[in-house]
């Protein structure tokens, strides 16, 4: 896998070179913002329940450190950060059928909240954003949008809360890139919105006995269909030549 | 506007009698579940931000008894009841633009929470369950969606949540007449579902010296939308014949 | 109705006057875009299917007319037209059900093509373009998209040909007022889009036998749902200030 | 790659075997339908401009073959399938930004069509049906959607075409599987359908020189996401023992 991931990454450059897949370009504005899917305890605490099958990946990817860098870096260019989140009230297991990581994520009670207005039992639980992520996520220019109940924004508000506010361009980072990230993705691109993914701002699950690398389908997916895969470095670097945004 | 409105729901019948309109028939069976927009003290309590201009509606047409008299006849039968509710959060104010209903919501402060996570300052709230209904709402067959953030549950999981219980009809019921109830009854027809109104189950804003007679215009509209439009006691009646939903 | 539309287009200033509903504010500009619904035969052509219940709100309108220096001033501009039609193919004869004016619409054959491929009966048919239209409609500036199946967009591309163009304020014309056009308004609120209507630039169903005044339903939505309610002549004036949109 | 994909078929046993992902369970019944993708002659056509990639995955999977199996064994049950095709139009290429395989397919000129109405041109092209399937697709119970203009149905009226007939399950085959198969996928759980996919019915490109497989990617995510990855002969087995469904 570290061979594919790190062959993967490399080989965007040459991939554009050979013309097989033309570059549609992507470039960072005033009306940029980033969306971050499932900042929450369930993938990054080490007591989260996917911490077992995450770990590796957001390990090799550094992912909490780079989402930390790219969170301080859009407070000091004013840029909006999106958090959409995954919750699951106690209704939803009430559904009467499910695919098999839905279900895995039910059986395993990941994401549980009482329900859409309850707090109790919210705060460190699962559900609740991992710690070093929250006194950005409580700042000014942090929107945290309803819960999406499968994998993609189709169930919340983000495209809304997008649109109100100008944003027409979003560069995704977080949980899990093949699954929530990759679903936002998708949507974001039927809607209309120019998208970057920051790769090693995700991570996937990885689960050698089952033949499952999610980081590297993601991978492929995220060059196929985003107008940039970016590396944080090169982001940060972008994003350190864009003048402030002003308040609206 | 009492004629009007008495005319309207007399003239369904001959309406249709003259074939300018076919009756395309509407019955509830296991698979029809309510879904009520709002029920909130905003619209419902006396002290509501919005009482000024919808009482006179909801008076007439006993919007509050009719809506208590369906969630008793609904529990019943263990038909399922889903929520949609308005909440505005802190962040909803950084909107680049809002239509004119949008805009008097967010000046007047209906339907406000702190964010989408806290619980403070909510309970007896203009954004809270409208007291007498409470009691009916927390029951286990009454399922709240994420709060819908303009009309429509297009930003909400109203759609998911029915279809991941195999509901395929709805009935609506709620406020106001021709924003929430209307845009969520023109949302359910685009994405597939059979649809029916208990007209005097909703209620909608009158300002005579603005020429706005809403419950008038939703009339207008569900009689042509809808697959039924009734009256509450045509309804219980109907749900009076069905048998007890067997529960999942 | 002549009354009440008068009265309602001028009772707008003093409505807000009254600050009961805020003004929002909406102004054309380079991301502005035309969206008109349903420019077909059977709605506008004296042999149309649905002539006889919307002839009278055509002619007191003067919705064609109005159509017409609209499309000649967008020409001008440069401003995109995106059309939005209404077609109905054999297969959506299988439909298990349907509200009231889509069964109407079905029995009646309004609309009818083939299928999505074939053109074989099309020219001239109730579903092509009403004959004045088409000079307008085959221009560079003219977007078709697929057609809406129910009412509004959501069954087509429309969103996304207006969100590739980088259009995110839209001005609604065509028919019919209280169905397509309505329907359109209120998915393009939920999607984030700026709203304007032309209400004099679109016509509805009277039906006075029973009780059915659609364009009086759809004025009362469209100055609580849009951020401006335009007359042509208004909104005539305020695009021949606007400078001539580049082309990309 | 080869090793791979017939692991991960095999796995597909042994991965719900050690219980890391649950089973969630998929059988079909009455209310399940076929979706084929872009059954077009761009992907299956040795002149297609997609065969250079695309070969390679499609003579390994038998995916032609399979699909006419799963089209002869649907009619014989009434199953209904619906096909959701791809069409670019010369407006298409206005729009102002593309990803990477959206870029590749309009330089190549890839489900070229004149414009929504005319069928000039058509017959034959790259867009026009795979000539040995065409014979199916004409049938009564095929009905073929308007274009999906990305990746997904969001753009649209697959959903409501199956709603419109009562159908909550489908089992997805077509092209491409990582991009359109997948897309709509995803999409599908969102709208609450349960979902399953025949694995060997799809094909993806494999670009060797620029580490892209993606059969393998797509394979990963269906297991993932999907409430069953078929092989098309399991498929037959099962739908074998299906009663002729009756037409309604």
């Amino acid at each position: 896998m570290k061979k594919v991931v790190i062959t993967g990454l490399l080989l965007v450059s040459s991939f554009f070179a050979q013309a097989q897949l033309p570059d549609p370009g992507f470039s960072i504005d005033e009306r940029t913002a980033i969306v971050i899917t499932d900042p929450q305890n369930d993938f990054f605490s080490e007591t989260g329940k996917g911490w077992g099958i995450f770990k590796e990946s957001i390990q090799k990817n550094q992912t909490k450190e780079h989402i930390e860098q790219i969170f301080k870096a859009a407070n000091e260019k004013n840029m909006l950060v999106f958090v959409s989140p995954h919750y699951y009230y106690k209704h939803d297991h009430q559904w009467h059928f499910e695919g098999p990581v839905e279900k895995m994520m039910h059986v395993n009670g990941m994401f549980e909240r009482t329900n859409p207005i309850r707090e109790e039992h919210f705060e460190g639980s699962g559900a609740d954003w991992y710690t070093p992520f929250k006194k950005y996520i409580s700042g000014d220019n942090f929107i945290v949008t309803s819960p999406h109940k499968i994998f993609g924004p189709e169930t919340n508000d983000l495209v809304l809360q997008l649109r109100k506010r100008k944003i027409d361009k979003v560069v995704l980072i977080g949980m899990a890139a093949n699954l929530c990230s990759e679903s936002h993705l998708r949507e974001l691109l039927e809607q209309g919105f120019e998208t970057a993914v920051i790769f090693d701002a995700t991570a996937g699950a990885i689960i050698k006995e089952a033949n499952i690398d999610a980081p590297e389908a993601a991978l492929t997916n995220f060059r196929m269909l985003a107008g940039k895969v970016y590396q944080t470095r090169d982001f940060l670097k972008e994003l350190s030549k864009l003048p402030v945004i002003k308040k609206n």
